[in-house]
């Protein structure tokens, strides 16, 4: 199974640590395609346009897509965008912190499966049975 | 002409009177169906899917899409996806403030016109050029 995990970048790294561990819990069920959203200096030696069609090549590649959308994030939006229109079937995982509302966009979509948690165990949880 | 705005609202309001000005440009060329992203209290009395699904079946009918991509945000990041898989016509406006660059699944999509200003009158003119 190819798994596309989205993550902010440039939005915010503050969830850095928080995006590698759902990665390596993720990884258990399949190829992520995506493992440096994880990584401390994810940006790489890309032009925005190779970054940009690099992505969506592997979205589209993607059998599910898992996004963890605590932090604001244009880039993560337009992945699960693009996801939503794909009929990619996608998972946002949401750690209600009091500092931002999950969007309306995001919470509202019925093609978006969104979990709320706080302890990783219940991401793992939400991941295994999104992926069953 | 029916124009989509976007801006951010759960994800930060630091940009609300600016949007409203935007707004109030744009407004000169065509409807702006997205017009409560400028008031003070854009939320309204809906529920997230009805909110969700109201913009989603606002963006169909746009003929162009125009966002303010400054402040991180899920929801404006979706809106780009769902208007560039739709192959609707799309401009992003961007002010190089030093708080965050801008996402380059925004700034690297060959779709998605970025326009810098830094000036309400730089915007203006991107979105008569855009859409004329």
């Amino acid at each position: 199974m190819e798994l596309y995990f989205c993550g902010s970048i440039r939005g915010g790294r503050d969830d850095a640590s928080l995006y590698a561990e759902l990665i390596e819990e993720l990884s258990t069920h399949g190829t992520v395609l995506t493992e440096h959203v994880g990584t401390a200096e994810p940006e790489e030696d890309l032009a925005d346009g190779e970054i940009h069609d690099r992505d969506v090549e592997w979205l589209r590649a993607a059998d599910a897509v898992v996004a963890e959308v605590t932090t604001p994030s244009l880039g993560v939006g337009y992945e699960l965008g693009r996801a939503v229109a794909a009929g990619t079937p996608t998972l946002a995982l949401y750690r209600p912190t009091g500092e931002h509302e999950l969007s309306a966009m995001i919470r509202g979509a019925g093609d978006i499966e969104v979990v709320e948690y706080t302890e990783i165990a219940v991401a793992a949880d939400a991941m295994a049975d999104f992926l069953s």
